[in-house]
């Protein structure tokens, strides 16, 4: 057997040769379940991060048919549910489609109920396609549209359905199950009457928690998550038309806003962020890199990002994901119309642990050559 | 001269009876800038507040005239601000409407506008009739309609106008200016240029900072007031109408909501805090009271409260206060139309310091015998 | 009767002649329970605080005798508690020292013991002679020595006595009753069984909350003042020469620390700080001034201050104020001996309502000019 | 090729069976990057943690010839560092002692000093021998003795060293390098200068940081991490012996105090704290099982810990850890002397993304049967 070495010819890194008196030290230390940290230093410590995810767009119009067609394979009830989650080539061990982050597009069809259950990993769903969604989250029933998305957070009761008078959904589920699991934190539980009952008024936690500048008096709300579940699309767009009528924009992302906790103005859930941004028409941004993954979600128009040197097209549906500390620029390629991006990304992951980190590209006014 | 001595028999207070030795006692510790706690520990020491404030309803009926005669009589120039204010007959001293919170109201004509200043008073204006007023805030300028509210806080330089196009504006002036001379921390300037430039788009900060579950991506805000300078009348209408659909209500206050920082969810300003409530068809809320000074402000409707066993009718525009610790209860006495007020206090005060305390009527079904 | 009329001849403040037609209008406006606003606003809107407060040294050796007489000429029984107060000539109607701070000398004889009460007021008990003499706290016991002080915080049970062994104790309270009374949210109660329980083990506090960089794994704190409720006079001596070691100290205060809640590092109390200073053999102080009121204690040494141009020489255990935006400045008179200034403040108050503000004497090297 | 299919016979999970349409199917979803849910959801989504650490205890008595041997083997400058690290079998692709924590035992000998490097792995140091270690961050010297120990924070530039003076030393360093890594966000720096200037008096950040219920009024802190570098062990023991004095201790730990940045009064640093524990004289504690991993290492004393069912006995030195979610109890072997478990771990990441958790064991009176 070889032994790993990872030499560097750089002061204040490790560059020991081997020896075979050193390998026989090796040997030694292997039997107190031990090792030599200068072998290994400069692999464990690199110079800047290198993620092992892959950048990866998944086009809707590939990806629409084999969704909908295991609606005819699978049942709900011996499937769980129906979903073809996005499996990153550089990812496969974890099952994710980028970092941490998991990512997968459900169908179901108008009368269908999944089981409820709940577990460490948090979610979100954000919709595609259909009508007659909804959401019932610890009780609370929330109806959904398109390009509307709701929280299912960490240890809540939840379960999805469509009604009977609705049409075929698709929805983006996005949850940080690799995450749960790496950190050895994963619980999972289904409900014990396999479906909850709706305890509250349809959409209650949005007339209550979603009102510009005013909460309810007499309502606390002490969780590490937004109370407001559901945060609407026509909502976030008439935003972004607001917020662009007053802002240049950021040079890195357009005219971009969060999604927020109303409670902390923090982010919709302590391990996954999400943000909505617009693209004006012919906008081309510079390119910048971050640590946090990454996965965006078309929510309109038509456009383009450059990914480490690698260009990607988009359009309504694609996701794509940029990995963590990877170059990335985004354009729209309409002259006329708006685009806009959601992101589902771990930001608060980054954020809590004091471990967020950016970075502009200086050259070439800011943009990456294209292999 | 006779001293002070205020003797209670009851144990663990002080009741001690004056003697010739205590009293000549008494001119001894005078000399050196002293007393005895005794004869003034039962007065500075009571069982519970007994606010100097009066209760009292201002009827905007009797003070319209007044105000818009303040136009004919004074120039903004030479008053500054053609403000009649609010002299509660407990509260002279300080020319506080109750408390320690000032109010007034303001009028100002077509084409008017004040000079800058900022002061460490915080204040909030409250639109009552006209059109074309507006506000400028640190270089933010925000027009405002009837029931809208915008804050000038704590340091900020800001400064009042109508348009040309507009027609004369009534507005009521709240402010902590009392407070802020009892706790000796009151500043006040003159803007050097005499009025400020507006730096920005009209009411950007409502389309930065107004949007539900959202917030600019790129700004940041650490101040200790809120971003969201102003706050309309018809999104919170709309917000208590959402919310009404959704909750029961306080059984003392009908549906209520709280104008909020929407960065911190905390009250608008560090010192003083505002609501709105409404009292739907019919409705008569219960009897509590709490510490913290109220003023009231009648944004829609008729009705009345009984504040300490006695009874105020009140409409539109009127304004009414409720002293700290005074039993209240308000009644809606339409059967079809509900009534909306709008609510200026001192919470914050009680809150950040750890003196907030409440208690509710609980005798007679929780209704105030009236006088 | 003649109307108020703070008239000032400057741009921007009100300077409104008195007409007959005007004293009439004033006439009809008192009717409504109003006034005309530019009559009384520049009394209301001064340029800059003016405390009424005036700047006063108590000596000890004035005050200790007749403190000590209280013990002959009251009971605790009738008194309540035997207190010399400290009776700020500006602030008699409010019976406080300086600002909205009470103060006054207690005085104990071995064996007695005060009834339990608590209150809205906050409180601190700093021991200035005698041995033997304790507090509880909520059921928590505490032994004081010279130097040592110890909160009964706002809503705490609370008794002070002196142990049968020990001897007569003298001691300065200091408390915001005045400011409790101004916001009109002070209650009083008497403990319903005169005297409480003993329910921990004596300074059981000061082992869970005053170690040096731990933290009880299993306690949790949330109230809104510091669970370390006695601070040890040696254990404080000894930390201001450690920081002296590695701090060049401050211009206007030499080197000087904050007494703090442990679990916020904030304040001790919502309403009250306190701190300690050292004025190092031969330093004088910078003059500045700030907003808030201050009471100083001699704690060890000998020296001066000069407040608002005028000098007060202080030593061991003498008391002197500073009221709200006066200049100070200190002076350490021995150039062998440090001297040491405790300090009860209500800096919270300021810093909670965001009113803090402060200046640096700029002229004569940083000295005031002394009368 | 054989697909995976982790089917589970339970309502609510996936269980559909393989069949050669589905195998189809599932190479068809390849060719696009994605997989079907519910042939991995069971396996993703595990009922509960099942860490892939291995419960295992290194003793000192059989490392430390080995540590000290590779002083002769190789130079600091050729392997950055001379340390033996610790290789759980379950972690070696991480290198991680447990979870996504790093230890090793690192040796230096008199005069030697590290080059200086910064990284986003944030660091702690236990001395175990010797004497004349110190540690520079950020220009701040301190100096350490056995069982103190020293924060070398995320960012901070700091290097290690043994004065010409002292004797070979060895420490365990703990990092969180394995977790920094996985969240893609490891960074690292050689000094400039090889070498930092010690800009401040020796341990100056704990004469600072480090007093009982003080703070230095003139400096503030914002950082994620404490500002008491160091943390001593006499300071530590007499704190553990005064808390033991007044409580009862935890049933699982009998008496413990965490690590805290005296500022927030939470962990010491963003991503890993650290506490220590002392077992009384015969304590065996019941047990126990979490979310988070944990690295104890042994300061004081003789005993056993009982992990998932396995014992393991330890001494002064040794170091052993648990694994998130594993069943763990500890037992002092001494009837006359305490016995005191450094501990570092990843709580402050369980906490601050919501995901800790904690059960106890509930059969025979809370003792696991050891295998």
């Amino acid at each position: 057997m070889k032994r790993e070495n990872h030499r560097e010819d750089v002061i204040g890194r490790a560059n020991v040769e081997d020896t075979q008196e050193l390998l026989d030290y090796y040997d030694q230390l292997e039997e107190f379940d031990t090792g030599a940290l200068w072998t290994v230093a400069n692999k464990i410590e690199p110079w800047e991060p290198a993620s092992t995810s892959i950048p990866t767009l998944w086009r809707f119009q590939d990806l629409r048919e084999h969704v909908l067609r295991s609606i005819e394979l699978v049942t709900p009830e011996k499937a769980g549910r129906r979903v073809v989650y996005l499996n990153n080539r550089g990812r496969q061990d974890v099952a994710a489609a980028v970092g941490w982050i998991y990512a997968g597009l459900q169908a179901m069809k108008p009368g269908e109920l999944a089981s409820a259950h709940r577990h460490s990993a948090s979610a979100v769903r954000f919709i595609m396609e259909g009508s007659g969604a909804f959401t019932i989250v610890d009780g609370h029933k929330m109806t959904l549209g398109a390009n509307d998305f709701v929280l299912t957070p960490n240890g809540t009761w939840h379960e999805h359905g469509v009604s009977e008078d609705g049409e075929t959904c698709i929805w983006q589920d996005g949850l940080d199950i690799p995450l749960m699991n790496a950190l050895e934190a994963n619980f999972y539980e289904v409900h014990p009457d396999l479906n909850q009952a709706v305890g509250y008024p349809v959409n209650d936690m949005v007339s209550k928690w979603g009102q510009s500048g005013l909460r309810p008096t007499n309502e606390g709300w002490g969780k590490g998550y937004s109370p407001l579940f559901k945060y609407r699309w026509d909502v976030t767009y008439e935003a972004l038309n607001d917020y662009a009528a007053v802002t240049d924009g950021s040079p890195f992302d357009g005219v971009m806003m969060e999604y927020v906790n109303p409670v902390t103005s923090g982010p919709v859930m302590q391990t996954m962020g999400a943000s909505m941004q617009m693209l004006r028409p012919g906008e081309k941004t510079k390119a910048h890199r971050h640590t946090g993954s990454y996965l965006y979600h078309v929510a309109k128009g038509e456009g383009y990002s450059v990914i480490n040197g690698r260009r990607f097209d988009w359009r309504k549906n694609d996701i794509f994901c940029v990995p963590s500390w990877a170059w990335h620029e985004h354009a729209n390629k309409s002259a006329s119309e708006d685009a806009c991006l959601f992101c589902l990304n771990d930001l608060p992951v980054m954020r809590s642990l004091g471990i967020y980190r950016e970075e502009a590209f200086g050259d070439n006014d800011g943009h990456q050559p294209v292999a």
